[in-house]
Parts: structure tokens; sequence; C-alpha cells
């Protein structure tokens, strides 16, 4: 059996998510769909990570095993003649057997992206949060620079998680602006992020830059001084996991495929 | 009457382009439908210029004559109200009474963006013109930099114009590199663009960027020395009309809304 690894960028729109599910359709699906189709084979695909519906990829990674002869070099071609066009495989290499997706994760980049405009957003509408209040973007700036180092990130995590330990290593969190006025992302890096936890704390930066919290509480959140019951999630549209990174793997800074 | 003025951003993908027509879905139309909900009349609406199917707007201009009693500061809201997700508009204001979005328009702003990868693009697919062959950037450049001045276009306007005076000024031309490597725009502006002009330049700068032709051909068919039969015309979906300018507006050099 031969263990692959592809690297996946999706449009999530159209998708209630990665996850495979009872109802409705899932970018995992569509992928075990392609590679039945090209290797007469049902294959278990592993996501490094779960995303949300409406949340987009420039970078998912996954991991199947496969008894097939397709060269490696012609895989992505062939996985993605069977693919719907909002979904293509970037990339397809062979790892070692012990190899996993998820397993082997060292860390990942997500990018979320904001239109900061009156008037809503027309061609951006399912890919940025628009919001339309004015931002105080230094504010926000101060707030991020709060986020790096390892914290327990209990109270940036949503129900629905059967998490444990929520500690995670937060190496970098930055505002990057876009090359039209009011548009900008923010970029997080890290060993592991919990379920929604990047829009959760988009959330809270967000509410900083619009004078409704303060960097005081986003600190406070941080090292357990509050209990914060404020759960608001930044919308699904404006995240994007750019990256996976593997063991070996530099983090560097690249945002890839942004469209800020 | 008053006379108003609207600017208006649209995600054509949906639409048949700006122009009202018999079968398919056009801008133009639904503007007319939501101006018709909100004064009870039917007013024609004149666009500053088409958009062909599939082409975007960060800021198409249109003029209508109205009698209606809705301030100027509610008016854009209330048309917003009626217009589906993918149009909005920006801003309006009261014109002149000889006012004019077409004649009394000065010059344009386009934006025509590629994303030049090995891949298709999934996220940017209804966005950017994905070119899959390598593209020599440098040459582009050159290429590019033949463009400014008062040229006889006619070699870069499609069958179907009837338009008689095919000289037309322009003022820029210029590569702007994207934040994601491989994605790039290539802004014109200028006082006037013959029919699918832009994307008959573009095709002709990427054949360039292919070196299947040079800049000498360009040179040569920009200044009449060759009567090129070549008509490629890159695909609609990576072009926006970024900015109407009119008389007493400076050109600037800002690329509104941009998401290369």
């Amino acid at each position: 059996m031969r263990n692959m690894m592809i690297t996946i960028e999706y449009d999530g729109s159209a998708y209630n998510g990665w996850q495979i599910q009872p109802n409705g359709k899932s970018i995992q699906e569509e992928i075990i769909k392609a590679l039945r189709v090209i290797t007469k084979q049902n294959i278990s695909v592993h996501g490094a990570g779960r995303t949300d519906a409406k949340v987009h990829a420039y970078g998912q990674c996954a991991s199947f095993k496969v008894d097939c002869s397709i060269p490696t070099e012609k895989f992505s071609a062939a996985i993605n003649s069977q693919l719907p066009e909002d979904i293509v495989v970037k990339e397809t290499v062979e790892k070692d057997p012990g190899f996993h997706a998820r397993f082997s994760a060292a860390g990942k980049q997500y990018e979320y992206k904001i239109c900061n405009q009156k008037y809503r957003s027309a061609i951006n509408r399912n890919y940025k949060w628009h919001v339309s209040k004015p931002l105080d973007l230094e504010q926000m700036k101060h707030a991020v620079n709060l986020i790096p180092g390892t914290h327990d990130f209990s109270q940036f995590m949503a129900s629905g998680s059967d998490v444990k330990d929520t500690v995670r290593n937060i190496t970098r969190a930055e505002i990057v602006a876009g090359k039209a006025r009011g548009h900008f992302s923010i970029i997080f890096e890290g060993n592991g992020f919990l379920y929604k936890m990047v829009r959760m704390l988009v959330a809270a930066i967000v509410e900083i830059g619009m004078h409704k919290s303060t960097t005081e509480e986003l600190y406070a959140r941080l090292t357990q001084q509050t209990n914060c019951t404020n759960r608001w999630t930044a919308p699904p549209q404006g995240l994007y996991l750019n990256k996976v990174y593997y063991k070996g793997e530099e983090f560097n800074l690249d945002t890839p495929g942004s469209m800020v």
C-alpha cells in the first residue's frame, strides 16, 4: 500500500464543511468519490483538520493509503479530472508509511479576511467578512500583539468539542493590509487551534476595533483572569486554511493565494 | 426631475452583462427593477459603459432622471434593499441636469486579474484568468510599456461594434504584483476603450509572456505597420471596471477593491 498526501485548495461556499456527513455536500466526500472513480477502491481520506461550512482552504492537506499503479506525478491530474471546479488538488506526494495528515501536523496557518466599508460587498460577499462600522485598526493591532505565546485558549473554544487540553502555542498573529482601502487580513500560525478558535479570536479583535471591548479584557481572557461568557464568532466565509506545516518544515511568512 | 448618478459594484458571474436584453439576466435590468419598486416609476438607466457577460465592476457608474422625494443620502440604501446580493450601490449623488454617465465620462480604469499557476484555481475560478503555462513577466512588462499614448487601436477591437473613430489615448498600463506568487493584475486607464479592447490587449501581452509573440509585433499592431488577423481575447472573468472618471476628477493610482 502506498501512503499518499494531497494538498487541496477549495472554495467552501457550496459545502457543509470538510467532513463527510449524512446530509449535505462535503469536500472529503468529493475527494473520496473522485478516488473511487480513478482507483476503483473505497479509500479512507484523513484531513489535517476540519473546516466548517463556507470556510475555504488554499492548503488543506489529506492523507490516504492506496494500492494502485498511477504514478505520483500523474495523481493530481487524475483526481482533478473527477473533482468539481471548486475543489482542486495542487500537489500529491508519496510519504513514509507512518505519515498521517492530522497526527503528523506540526502547525497550521489560517487567514481571516475582512472588508471594512459602509456598503455591503458584492464581489467579496462569499470571501470576506463585511464589517460596516468603522474599525480602530491601531487598537486592533495592539490586541493582535497579545495573542502570540502559549496560552490556555479555553475561552476561545466553541461548545461541541471534547478536547481536554486547551493550551496552544501561537507563533504568529498579525494584521496584514490589503491592496484596497478597508480590506485587510488577520494571519494566525500555531501548533494547533481549538474548535472555532480563529473565528472567536477574530470576533474579539473586531469588538476591540469597534470600541465595544478592550485589549485589557482580551488579555484577561487569555490569562484566565476572567471568565467571559461572550462566545461571539466571526462568520465562516472570511476564514481560509492557508497551510499545514509538517515536522521538518519551516514556518514562513508567505500567505499563499491571498486575495486581500 | 432630479438627475442622479449611482456608483455600482457587481459580481458579473451570474449575468449576461450590463445591458438589458430579451434573454438572460442583466445588471441594468436589476437596477431598473429596484428603482421601479422604490419609485413606482419606469426609469431609463444609462451606464457609463457596457460590460460583457461574467465581467465584474467595482465602480460602474449610471445616471437616471427621477421625480421622487427620497433624500439623496438615503437613496443607496433604498435601492440596495431591492437588489440581489451580487449587486450593490456604493454611492448616490445628485448631478446637474446636463450630466450623463456615459457622455460626461472622461475616462475609465480597468483591471485584469491573472493567476499563473500549474493547477487550475478553485477559489478564484470566477475572478481571475488562470494561465497554466509559465509566463515571462519581464517580457510582459516591456510589452505593457508600449501601450500608453495615443494609438489607433483598430486591431484591438472585436467585431460587432459600429465605432468609426478607433483612436484612443491610454494614460496608464501597468502590471501590479499580487500578494501571492503568480498572481498579478494589469491596470489600464484611458479616455475610452473599444469593444473588447482590454481583453484583446491582455491576450496579446500574455502571448508575449508565453513567447508566442513579441513586443515588436505588438508595436507593429499599435502603429498600423501590420494587419494582424489574430483576434484572441482573454476570458471575461478576469476583467473589472474599477472606476469611471468624470471631468474635474484626477486620474489616480488607486485600485479600488482589488483582491489581487
